[in-house]
């Protein structure tokens, strides 16, 4: 069992990483004293873990909500349905959310816990890679709007993360994939070292040999821990956590959430940042080569869906939180390892890139 | 013209008193520097003052948003439809919005911009007296549930607070002594000498004197603001601002938001607060009596109102952000001016007085 901290004042959490930490329900009490803990959770999810979970917290007064699994529930909806449940329950303030699941379950508790009564604890027990890596670590919280994702949301941080690394093993192949593009992102933005790690272990990652997804995990949650502690509300560092989300978000969008994973949209959304950089002259053909190969070896796209609708993308992408006055905003590659924010890349470029050169 | 600020670091922000101010659209441009801003206002609201304020933000991108008026509209699908026009705008994370209005717009407005993109700008013009000693200073955002009052929300500070004491002469009279109870319990919960001068003045400010609106307006502010600057997230002095309101909510959540002025609840629910405290010795004869006497020459009630269910208020008075464990915390009071956060009091009292001293 690792623990890392995220270092940031008052605020300041513990992030647990292990083998079978879901099943410690020492931990697990010890990670919150509320008298009340709502679990929320997902029809996928709870036949596998809710049972454990809830029987760490079965002497607390206990209430559960099942989700429906998929990011096209990640709305108001389910964020007033928790809120309702609480409320049902008489929960007070001094309650705490305890989110077992993917990215979707943490974000969308995140925010009931952000909002209900102004703010209440919560703890994310993240159940996918992509979780355990980036969504469950940082505070961020949000649900999505009809027209843009995580439009809706706050900095909610959380008391406490315990990334099981047991329960990748029940993630389908393409779930595990799709979280690896985030783990490629640490890598790519901003720790070369780390990157080189990957190539020479990302079958081991895949075929989830414990000492490598440890590693990858910790690697990852470290890089982001130490990023979010120099910028917790994303006024400057924290932009670079988005390399490949600009594109990613965009692809989602046009192409409907649910038909690309998060992770793929973004391992998508990596490549193209690295082709505008490569076509800027910022980045070298090796590197670029390099970054396409490990995508595509961890099975993830590395270009956008065929015969998606260029000006669809290029509206979707002007609908981004880094956007100012129209412009929008890239996270670019100078390196592997490292990446900056701008809005400054020629016009041509981006449109070669957004359109596709077979079709722009 | 007065300013004060509110003294908190990074968040600090300044509160503008005085008449006309809303005419004067060199503060209104420099109370915000975003190029995009969106101004929220109800039905009754707008024809009175959107004018000035569009035309003060004529050269920036405008939008505007008028929701119905009306305590029964402050729901999350009010709040939905302003984060849905921000994005139907285009509006990204530096834009501004503008509550125009009173509490409900305010309460509203806020928790849309803390919630939008994660958190932008929000500029505060109150237009009725309860919001601008009240709920427009300290950051406390929120929407209504069916099951309990302002229990959605966030904390998230407002940029710049504009008080002009000139639009309270459109108030209709009844507003306007609701929103004396909240100026009346600045005395009561902490400035024994503010109350005093309350007895003094209390008809020049129903008859809307300007000196003596503008000093109960500037009082009121500096009593909060001071408290806000302690504890900016309720977790200790803060509490005390609920004096009256646990009893309040309980009568508006009963008898229906909308029956009651939220003020007018408040005002009861102070009476009843005292009548407790005085029932346990701890506040004398007199000066429950002088509270009672003031808050009757406001035109305010000082007891519920008649046949309220007791069993449904005592249930109500449950789900109350300050309350643990199934415990009702109350602010009760030692003497005027000496109010105290409290779940110690003898329950044979609390029922007299909540379900009447007739009928329990």
């Amino acid at each position: 069992m690792i623990e890392l901290n995220v270092d940031l004042g008052a605020r300041a959490y513990p992030i647990t990483i292990g083998a079978g930490l879901i099943q410690d329900g020492g931990l697990l009490r010890r990670a919150t004293g509320s008298s009340q803990v709502m679990i929320v959770t997902n029809e996928t999810v709870a036949p596998l873990y809710l049972e454990p979970v809830e029987r760490a917290y079965a002497e607390r007064r206990l209430a559960t909500v099942i989700l429906p699994d998929g990011e096209q529930h990640k709305t108001l909806a389910s964020f007033e349905r928790i809120i309702s449940a609480l409320l049902e329950n008489g929960f007070d303030r001094g309650c705490s959310l305890v989110a077992l699941g993917g990215g979707v379950v943490g974000d969308i508790t995140g925010f009931a816990a952000a909002s209900y009564q102004r703010g209440v604890a919560c703890v994310q027990i993240p159940t996918t890679l992509l979780a355990q890596v980036d969504s469950s670590v940082g505070g961020k919280t949000a649900v999505n709007h009809p027209l843009g994702k995580n439009m809706i949301g706050a900095f909610h941080q959380p008391a406490h993360v315990i990334a099981d690394t047991s329960s990748l093993a029940t993630l389908d192949a393409r779930e595990l994939k799709a979280g690896i593009a985030e783990v490629i992102k640490y890598g790519l933005l901003g720790d070369a070292p780390f990157f080189d790690w990957l190539e020479e272990h990302l079958e081991a990652i895949l075929a989830l040999e414990q000492d490598a997804v440890t590693y990858a995990v910790r690697r990852s949650c470290e890089n982001k821990a130490a990023i979010v502690a120099r910028d917790e509300t994303e006024s400057g560092v924290r932009a670079l956590l988005n390399l490949g989300h600009t594109f990613g978000h965009g692809i989602e969008n046009v192409y409907g959430y649910g038909n690309w994973l998060h992770g793929e949209a973004v391992a998508c959304g990596m490549c193209m940042a690295a082709e505008l950089s490569a076509a800027m002259g910022l980045l070298g053909a090796d590197e670029t080569a390099r970054i396409t190969a490990l995508i595509r070896r961890a099975g993830l796209p590395v270009s956008p869906p065929p015969g998606i609708d260029g000006d669809a993308l290029h509206r979707a992408m002007r609908v981004d939180k880094k956007n100012r006055d129209g412009l929008i905003r890239l996270v670019l590659l100078r390196a592997i390892g490292e990446a900056f924010l701008t809005d400054d890349y020629p016009a041509a470029e981006f449109h070669r890139v957004v359109y596709g050169s077979g079709s722009g």
